[in-house]
């Protein structure tokens, strides 16, 4: 049977999805508890990874198992044997030649950032501080360059040895409240880093220290010297992976 | 010079205002600060006592001072001999008769729950969790009900030893928005773990562990087992403290 997880996580004290050094991984964790439910050596594959400090509403990864535990009885029984950093919210049975990487069609993050000169107690392990004053809707206009087909060279860590760096955002939205501002990206794949360069780059048009020419010259030239800095771990969230 | 300041604070790692037992209280960190920023024994007189683990958007307090450091230049100095935990956002000079708590007019507390049957590691710390099911209209119908002036002796932790529990409840809005429920009760003056109770009590309503009639009990008899039980610290914010 191959069975389609979807994972909730407080990322800040894993190394990632993946591991890395010396922290524990959500993978090996979730690889780890859900071997001793089912009584048998557990491999997930991920819908992607996600970088040490993200969090995620709904991560997806899928595994094959012999195992006759009924498949409604998994995500309760295998919460016991999770920190509470992790749960597992819904388990769905799929064909054999479902990934849960490759099959993915489109994937959404939201990105919360705070706008104060303080540093706020409340949110310091869930939102990014931004330094007021920003233009808003400056930002809003950087954002709706990013909407569509590009290559995301620009947006993407050195360093990455991926090849083809053209990626569709469908939506890059920013929603204000009080003294708060969201970004929901949608996308149809994305690139190591590239929310995070996202959001440092509609920072940096907010505060002008970029304009909207320099996106579309990053854009153009896949310089990444031209967009934002990455901007960091914890106000990033894998929001929904989205399969036909 | 009397001092008022505003400070936010993540309560988890606290005793909560006043010092207790083990754990450091926010009043002694911010008072050991102050005191090493100004040079004098400062001593702070809060709006109130929050208990442990319970969040701060603008707590308030009042201090006297002799110092000839410029007040403008006082919270972004105490900041940096705080722990994140906890930010000093503003400050206004008083006159000497005004006290924190005695000239607070209204004080206004948030409440946030969310609703789902797996505990949610993203909301771990800042949120309460409510099983479900839960009817939502009933909930709201509860929260009316404890509007205007009442008794809230039952809405009062048990071994109090406050004689005068009569309070007036300006505002008791529920926003519901996905599997998030925010309480945001506004009053002339909160008892001990009263809004606590408040949030339990409108949850028990809600899930028909005890029926609108019970609450009007509670409020007539001022019996505490007619309430709901107190629900947790984490997700309970003081928003605001009202002066003339």
């Amino acid at each position: 049977m191959r069975y389609l997880i979807t994972v909730e996580y407080f990322g800040r004290h894993f190394s990632g999805w993946q591991t890395q050094r010396n922290a524990p991984s959500i993978q090996q964790t979730l690889e780890e508890a859900l071997s001793k439910l089912l009584q048998e050596k557990i491999i997930l594959t991920g819908s992607g990874r996600t970088d040490k400090g993200v969090h995620a509403f709904a991560q997806k990864a899928h595994f094959d198992t012999e195992s006759n535990v009924p498949m409604t009885r998994i995500p309760l029984a295998v919460n016991t044997l999770l920190p509470d950093d992790i749960r597992v919210t819904a388990i769905e049975e799929r064909p054999i030649d479902f990934h849960a990487q490759y099959s993915a069609k489109r994937k959404t993050y939201l990105y919360k950032f705070y706008v104060s000169s303080i540093s706020s107690p409340t949110r310091k392990y869930t939102h990014a501080q931004v330094i007021p004053p920003i233009d808003f809707e400056i930002m809003r206009q950087a954002a709706a360059l990013l909407e569509g087909e590009h290559d995301f060279k620009a947006f993407c860590a050195t360093g990455s040895i991926i090849k083809k760096t053209t990626r569709t955002l469908f939506r890059v939205e920013l929603t204000r409240q009080a003294d708060e501002i969201i970004m929901e990206v949608e996308g149809n794949g994305f690139l190591y880093n590239m929310v995070r360069i996202i959001a440092g780059t509609l920072v940096y048009a907010a505060k002008n220290k970029i304009s909207l020419d320099d996106i579309n010259q990053a854009l153009v030239s896949g310089d990444r010297k031209k967009a934002g800095k990455t901007f960091p771990a914890c106000g990033l969230y894998l929001k929904e992976v989205i399969y036909d």
